[in-house]
C-alpha cells in the first residue's frame, strides 16, 4: 500500500494522506540551524546542538504519536482547522505535504479555503521560514481567522524533561510589534534568545500556553483558536509558548500571503540589554527585515533551490528504472546529506540528546557525501583524526560542539582506526588532495602531540597488528562495528550497558570482520605510501595483508562460511557447533570485500551461504538462527527478542557489504536483488509493513524470526545511506574515483539494460553510456577510442569526457 | 474559591470536580512499592527506585497535563466514558475523588451507572490494586463492558525518555489466565517482571498500544472501548500495554465488583523460566490468590486503614480550630511519612530519576516522623551518618539503592554536618535512645573507618569552627540551606549547575545563617555531651557556641537585621548597602533560634524587620527588594525572575524558623499569623490563586514580585513538611519532647482559645489541656498538681498524665 508518491522532477516525496503508517518527516537546514518536520507538521528545530540550543519543545514517546511543532489554526466561520490535518484531526477536502530537498510544503483545504505552508531554513540564516498562503477557492467572500503556535522549550533539552522545580519559574518572554521574543534563561549566563516574528500586522498575541489552549485542554481543544481571539497573555513561568493571530478577509478567488520566522539570536555579552530588563532585539530586527516581503522569502527559497540544484549534479544516472534514478539522484544523496548534518544526533528515532559524532560512524558517512562536499570532508577528516590516540585508537565519539573526544564512552573499540584510512583514501580519490596526508594533525586534541596525517594513518593500520591475538587476528575489544557484541565487557549488572563496562584485560577475543576490513582497506594504505614514495612502507603493508589473509584462511574458516569471532574464553563465535548464532553476516562481506577466499573457493561458497541462510525478500539478516536464549559473554545481541536488531534483524547497513562482495565475485543478479530488498523506493508498495518513509534508508527491518518481519524502524540516521550509494553508485552502476582516473566497472542486473551516468570528479564531467547484460567486466571506449581495463583517466578540468561500457 | 471540602472523620479530602487548578495527587504505599495518583487516576507507581524500577509510564510536562495514567474505561451501549473524567473528559452525574491516608477512590456516574474505582497499596504488598465497583443506579438491565489500561514503562525511566533505537525493539509480554506479564528485559539480566491481572474471567485482553489505542490515536480516541472489544493483541516491541475486558450485566440497583492487581515480582537468578522462554510465574500467581475475592481485598484494606490510624496517634490536637486540627492531626504528619518514603525522588514537580536522599534534607524530615516511626528514624540517621567524611563533611546527596554518596554532587555544602546533630538530638529527645551514640559508622561508607556516632556529632560540630572565615563565621562552601546562594562555585559557562563546578578554594564567603545553626544546634551538641559525661567537651562546645554569637553580633548585623553572608570577595550579601537583596529571610530566624540578640534587642529588631519588609498575606519572602540584575557571584538566585524561587518567592521551608522565633521572643500573634499563612488547609478557599493541594504543603509560593504572587509549586516532597510540623506542634502548641520529660510552652494566638493536645511518647500518653489568652509562658499542672518551668517528666510507660496549662 503507498500513501504517496515520488515527484521525481520536483525532487519530492509526496504524501497524500495523514495518515501514513509513521510520520514521515524531513530535515530542513544545511548549515547551523536546523528543523525535523514531519508530514503533519510535527516536530522541533535547534541551532547547532538539538540538546543545548533547541528552540521549540518536542515530546517524543507521546500518545498520540507525534504531537506538537508548528501548527497554524484556521478559524473559518466557526470551524476550526489545521492543514496540516493534526492536531484537530479533522476531514481535509484535500491533503498533501510535499517533503523536498530541505523544504516541506503542507497543503490542506477545507471548506473552501485552501491553505498551504511552506517550511524551509534558508541558507545561511539561523531561522525557520514559515510561509503561509490562504486561498478562498470558494465563490463566496470568506474572513478567516489564522492562529499560528509553537511551544518554546527551555533550550537545555534534558533539563526540560528533568528539572521542574527550576524550569517551571524561569520562563520569560517579551513582545513588541508583533514580535514574540522568547528570552528564558537571557539574564544569566546566556546571550541566546528566540524570537518568533510575522510580515503583517497582527490582531492579537499568546505567549501563555495555558492561556492559549485552556489549562488541562489537548492541543485540539485549544480554546484561542476556537474564541476566534488572541487573549494577548505574558508567560510568567510554566509554558511560555508563541502564537500570533492574524485575520484575512478573502474574496472569492483571493490569496493572501504571510511569512513566519522562528529565529535564533545572539548578542555580544557587553550589548545583552537596550535598557534594563529589555533584551537588545536588534540583531532579530535586522533578521526579520530580511523577510519582510513575501517577495524576500520567494527569493531565498529559489536560493535553496540552486543549493540542492548544485549540489546534487556530481552524480546523476538516468535510466529506464525510475525507482534507481530516484534513489541515486535525489534521495540517497540527500539522505547522506543528513547524515552529514545530523550524525546520529535527532531525529524521530534519536532524542537529539545522547550521541555524539562517532569516529566510526562519521569515517563511514563521509563516503556517501565525499563528492557533494569535498572541502567539509577534509574538514570532518581533520576533526576525527585529531580525536585519535597516539597508539592508533581513538575516542569512540566526540563533541559536536567542542570537537573534543568523549572521556564517558572512551575507546576501545578495534574496528575505529581503519574506518579513517578508508575515509581519506575516498577523499584524496576524489579530490586528487594528497597534500592532506601532510597536515599536522593532533592527538586526543593535543596540539603539542600532533604529527601528519599520514602518520596517523600508519598508527591507524599498525593498530589492529599490535592489538592482534593468538590466532593472528585483530583483538576486537569493546565491540567492532557490531555494536552488540562485547566480547570483553560483557556485564551482569542489571542496567548497566555493555558498552561503558569495564573492558576486560587479558582476553583472546579476536574478530574475523575486523581481519576482513583490514585486507580490504590496508591496500589502500599501502598505495598511499607507494605514492609518497616509500615504496618500503608499501611492501611492509602489502606483506601484513597477505598475512592477514593467511590468518584468516587458517583460523576464520568454518567450512562453509568465515567465522565471526573468537569470544572472551577463545570460543568460536558464528560456527555450525553452537545451536544459534551460527552464521553472521559481517565477515562474509568484509572478508570477501578483504580479497579472501577469492582462488579457493571461500568467498563463493561464503555468498552461497549468505543467500541460504540469512536472505529474505526484506534484505538479509545479521545472523541465523537467532538466540533464542541469553548468552551475556555475547554482550548485549543476545538480550535482543529473535528478529530484532543485531539479533537476527535486517541491518540495512551491513547488506552493501554483501552486495558489493556478489559484485566482486561478478554476480550481478544478486547483488541486484539484494539492493532492491532494501532500497527504499522499491519497497514503497508495501509502505504498510515498512512503516517509515519510503524516500530514506531505515537502520534496520524486522528479520524473519520476528512478529513484524519487514518492519522498517530509526529511519534518516543510519551508516546505511552511505554505504548504500556507494554500493549503488560505485559497484552496481560501477563509477569510482580511483587515484589516477575513475573506474568504469558495472555489475548490474540484466533488467536494467541501458543507463547513462553523469560524474562531475576533479572540475570534469564524464558522460558514461552503459549498454548492459548482467555479468561483469565491461568493454570501454573513451571519447570513442577502446581502452584496456577499466580506469578512464581523469581528464583536464573543464573538459566533458564521453565514455561507453559494454557488458 | 474551592474544588473540595476535607472530610476529617474519614480523614480524607474529597475533590468534587475534575477541574481542579492543577492535578491533586496522592501516594500510595508505605514500604517498597509506590505509587503516585492523581484525581484524575492519572500518574504511575514503582517499586524502590521510581528511576530503575518503574512499572508504568508517566510523562512529565505534557499536553494535556495529567495526561497517562490506570484508565478505566466504560462502554455502556456505546457511550464511552470514565469514572475518572480523563481521558474522555465526558460530563459526570456525579464526580468524586477521595484522596486518604494511602489509598484514593475515584467514583464517576453518568448515564444511571456508578462506577468507583479505590486505588491503594496493601501493607507489605509490592502490587497497587484497583479495585472497581460497577453499580446500575437506572432502573433498567445494563450490558456494560469495562476495559482496563496501564502502559508499561521499561523500567529505568531515563532510558524510556531517550533510547528508542533499543526500547522500541525489546518489549515483551506474556498472557497467562487473563493476567498480563510484562517481561521486557527479563530475559537478559534482570529477574524481574509485572503483572497485571484481575479477578475475574475476561472476554478479551489487550497488550499492543498501537492496537489497543489505534495508531496515531490520543486516549480519548481509543478503538477498543469504543469498538466495545478487545483484540487479544500480543506486543512485539514498540509499546506494550496490558488493557483487560470484563462483561458485566446489571440489573437495576445490582453491583458488581473487582480486584485488579499490578504488581512486581523477582524470581530468583536460577529459577527465572519454567520452559525456555517461559517466565516462571509462581511468585505473581501466588500474589493475585492473595485478591482472588473481594473480601480478601477489603480485609488487606482494613489492614492499611489500621496501619495508618495506629501511626497518626503520637501526636493529636482537638481545637475549636478545625482548620488546625487537620493539619496537625492528618495532613502535616501524612506529607511528613511521605518525605520519608520519598525523599525528594517522585512527584508531580520530580521526575524520579533526579535527586537521591539529601544528607541536609533527610536529617531534617527526620524532624517531622521521628514521633511516627522512631526505628526507621534510627536507620535512616545510621544511613545518612554512613556517608560523612572524617572531616565532618558530608556527601551532600546519597542513592537509595545502595546508600552510597553521589560522587557526582559531592561534599561542600557547609550547613550538611550541623543538621545530623539536630536529626540525631531530635531521636534521642523522642526515645531516650542514647546508646544510638554508641553505633559504630562508617566515614564514606567505609567500615574499616567507622567511629561512634558521638564521634560523626563531633566532627559534624567541629566543621564550622575548622572552616571559618576572617570574620570568624562558618565558611558557606558550594551553598548552605539556600541552594541557589553559591558564593564560592558560580560559574560564567552557560549551562553549567552552579552547585557541582569547581568549589573555588582561598576564598572568604562566610554564612551568617550557618552562624546562626551553629548556635541554635550547638547546645544540642553540648547537652549529648554532658550527659555521656564529658563535662569537659560540654563546655568547650559552649564556649564555641558563645563565641560564634558574639562573632554574629560583631560581624553579622546590618543595623536593623542580620547579614546573610559575605561573599567570595568579601563584600556583605544582604545589607541596606546594596540596592537589591538587602534583607534574606534565613538569618532572622535562625539567628534567634540560635539565641543571639534576644537580650540587646537585635533579635526583635530582626523580626521587626522580617514584618516590615519581607512579610506579605501569602507568607514571607526569602528576600526583599528582588534581584533585578544578574549577579554571577551570588550564583543561582538572581538567574531567576523576581518573585520566584530564591529570587524574592515564598519559601515555606524557612517561614517556619521565622514562625519559632516570633515564639521564642514571645510573639503569639505574630506566629500565629504566619502559620496560617502558608498552611494549606487556610488557604483552601483561595486554591484558584494557589493551584496546588490544599492538603499539603508546596515548596513555594510566587512572591510579592512575581505576576503570579500567591501561586505555589512543587508541592509534597520539601523539608516544609516537616518544618511545620515541628513548629505547630512544638512551638505553637508548644508540646515538645526533651531529654528528660515533655516541655509544654504553647505560643499561639489568642483565637485558639482552648485546646487539648494527646501525645504518646515513650510508651506513655500525655492528654494536655490548654487555655489560652495568647501571650507565653504558661503555669502547668500535671495529674493536677503545679508544677515549676515547662518540662513534663516522663511518666512510666502505660501510663496516662494529665497536664493542664494555662496562659
Amino acid at each position: 500500500m503507498q500513501f504517496g508518491h515520488f515527484d521525481d522532477e520536483a525532487r519530492e516525496y509526496v504524501i497524500t494522506t495523514p495518515h501514513t503508517p509513521y510520520p514521515w518527516i524531513n530535515y530542513l537546514g544545511s548549515q547551523e540551524f536546523f528543523g525535523l518536520v514531519s508530514h503533519t507538521a510535527g516536530g522541533y528545530c535547534f541551532y547547532r546542538d538539538a540538546k543545548m540550543r533547541r528552540l521549540t519543545r518536542y515530546r517524543y514517546n507521546n500518545i498520540p504519536v507525534d504531537d506538537g511543532g508548528r501548527y497554524f489554526s484556521i478559524n473559518d466561520g466557526g470551524d476550526v482547522w489545521s492543514p496540516s490535518y493534526r492536531p484537530y484531526k479533522k476531514d481535509l477536502d484535500r491533503f498533501e505535504t510535499r517533503h523536498g530537498m530541505g523544504y516541506s510544503r503542507i497543503t490542506g483545504e477545507r471548506g473552501g479555503l485552501e491553505a498551504s505552508v511552506l517550511f524551509f531554513v534558508p541558507v545561511d540564516v539561523n531561522a525557520e521560514i514559515h510561509q503561509v498562503t490562504l486561498t478562498n477557492t470558494s465563490d463566496a467572500p470568506k474572513s478567516v481567522d489564522l492562529f499560528s503556535f509553537i511551544e518554546f522549550c527551555l533550550w537545555n533539552a534534558e533539563d526540560d524533561q528533568t528539572n521542574y522545580q527550576r524550569n517551571l519559574s524561569i520562563g520569560e518572554v517579551e513582545v513588541e510589534d508583533g514580535a514574540i521574543f522568547h528570552t528564558t534563561e537571557y539574564r544569566e549566563r546566556r546571550n541566546h534568545y528566540a524570537v518568533y516574528g510575522v510580515n503583517a500586522p497582527i490582531a492579537g498575541f499568546d505567549t501563555d500556553r495555558d492561556a492559549y489552549l485552556g489549562y488541562g485542554n489537548r492541543f485540539d481543544e485549544a480554546v484561542v483558536p476556537h474564541s476566534g481571539a488572541s487573549t494577548n497573555s505574558v508567560a510568567s513561568g510554566w509554558y511560555p509558548i508563541a502564537s500570533h493571530h492574524l485575520k484575512a478577509d478573502l474574496a472569492p478567488g483571493e490569496s493572501t500571503q504571510y511569512t513566519f520566522v522562528l529565529g535564533y539570536l545572539e548578542n555580544a555579552e557587553d550589548d545583552k540589554w537596550e535598557a534594563p530588563g529589555v533584551v537588545n532585539k536588534a540583531a532579530a530586527k535586522e533578521l526579520l527585515a530580511r523577510f519582510a516581503s513575501n517577495e524576500q522569502t520567494d527569493a531565498e527559497f529559489a536560493r535553496l533551490g540552486e543549493y540542492w540544484a548544485n549540489l546534487l549534479g556530481s552524480y546523476t544516472v538516468s535510466s529506464t528504472d525510475s525507482k534507481l534514478d530516484r534513489m541515486v539522484n535525489i534521495w540517497n544523496q540527500y539522505q547522506c546529506m543528513v547524515t552529514y548534518n545530523m550524525s546520529r544526533s535527532a531525529s524521530y528515532f534519536e532524542t537529539g540528546m545522547g550521541r555524539g559524532m562517532g569516529f566510526r560512524d562519521s569515517s563511514q558517512d563521509l563516503l556517501g557525501f565525499v563528492h557533494l562536499v569535498p572541502e567539509r570532508a577534509r574538514e570532518r577528516i581533520i576533526d576525527i583524526a585529531s580525536t585519535q590516540f597516539e597508539d592508533g585508537s581513538a575516542y569512540h565519539q566526540y563533541q559536536p560542539l567542542t570537537k573534543r573526544g568523549n572521556h564517558a564512552l572512551g575507546s576501545g573499540f578495534n574496528d575505529d582506526p581503519l574506518w579513517l584510512i578508508l575515509g581519506v583514501a575516498a577523499y584524496i580519490k576524489e579530490t586528487g588532495d594528497f597534500a592532506i596526508l601532510d597536515e599536522m594533525v593532533p592527538f586526543d586534541n593535543d596540539e603539542s602531540k600532533a604529527a601528519s596525517l599520514m602518520e596517523h594513518l600508519k598508527r591507524s593500520f599498525d593498530h589492529p597488528l599490535e592489538k592482534a591475538g593468538p590466532h593472528g587476528l585483530p583483538l576486537i575489544g569493546r565491540a567492532d562495528w557490531n555494536d552488540c557484541l562485547n566480547l570483553n565487557c560483557f556485564s551482569t549488572t542489571p542496567g548497566e550497558s555493555f558498552q561503558t563496562t569495564g573492558n576486560k584485560t587479558g582476553g583472546v577475543a579476536e574478530s574475523v570482520f575486523i581481519a576482513g576490513m583490514f585486507c580490504a582497506i590496508g591496500p589502500d594504505y599501502a598505495a598511499l605510501a607507494r605514492r609518497r614514495g616509500d615504496e618500503a612502507e608499501a611492501q611492509r603493508a602489502e606483506k601484513a595483508v597477505a598475512d592477514m589473509r593467511q590468518a584468516v584462511t587458517d583460523h576464520g574458516w568454518d567450512g562453509e562460511w568465515f567465522l565471526r569471532a573468537y569470544d572472551y574464553y577463545g570460543n568460536k563465535v558464528g560456527t555450525h557447533e553452537t545451536k544459534d548464532g551460527q552464521i553472521w553476516i559481517e565477515p562474509q562481506g568484509y572478508c570477501v570485500m578483504g580479497g579472501i577466499g577469492l582462488e579457493d573457493g571461500k568467498a563463493v561458497a561464503a555468498l552461497d551461504s549468505v543467500r541460504e541462510r540469512l536472505n529474505t525478500p526484506h534484505g538479509i539478516v545479521l545472523l541465523n538462527p537467532a538466540y533464542t536464549e541469553y548468552h551475556v559473554e555475547l554482550g548485549e545481541v543476545t538480550s535482543y527478542p529473535p528478529g530484532y536488531k543485531e539479533n537476527a534483524g535486517i541491518f540495512c547497513h551491513n547488506n552493501p557489504w554483501v552486495i558489493i562482495a556478489e559484485t566482486i565475485v561478478g554476480r550481478a543478479e544478486n547483488a541486484w536483488e539484494y539492493y532492491k530488498q532494501i532500497a527504499p523506493a522499491y519497497r514503497e508498495e508495501i509502505s504498510e509493513v515498512h512503516r517509515t518513509e519510503p524516500y530514506v534508508y531505515a537502520q534496520m527491518i524486522a528479520g524473519k524470526d520476528a512478529e513484524r518481519h519487514g518492519e522498517a524502524k530509526n529511519s534518516w540516521l543510519t551508516g546505511t545511506a552511505s554505504w548504500n550509494f556507494v554500493t549503488v553508485s560505485q559497484y552496481l552502476l560501477g563509477v569510482r574515483a580511483d587515484y589516477d582516473g575513475l573506474v568504469v566497472d558495472p555489475c548490474i542486473g540484466a533488467e536494467v539494460g541501458e543507463f547513462t551516468v553523469r560524474r562531475q570528479i576533479r572540475g570534469a564531467e564524464y558522460v558514461i553510456t552503459v549498454t548492459n547484460s548482467g555479468g561483469k567486466g565491461a568493454a570501454l571506449t573513451v571519447d570513442g577510442e577502446s581502452i584496456d581495463g577499466s580506469v578512464v583517466p581523469y581528464a583536464a578540468p573543464g573538459s566533458t569526457v564521453h565514455v561507453t561500457a559494454t557488458v
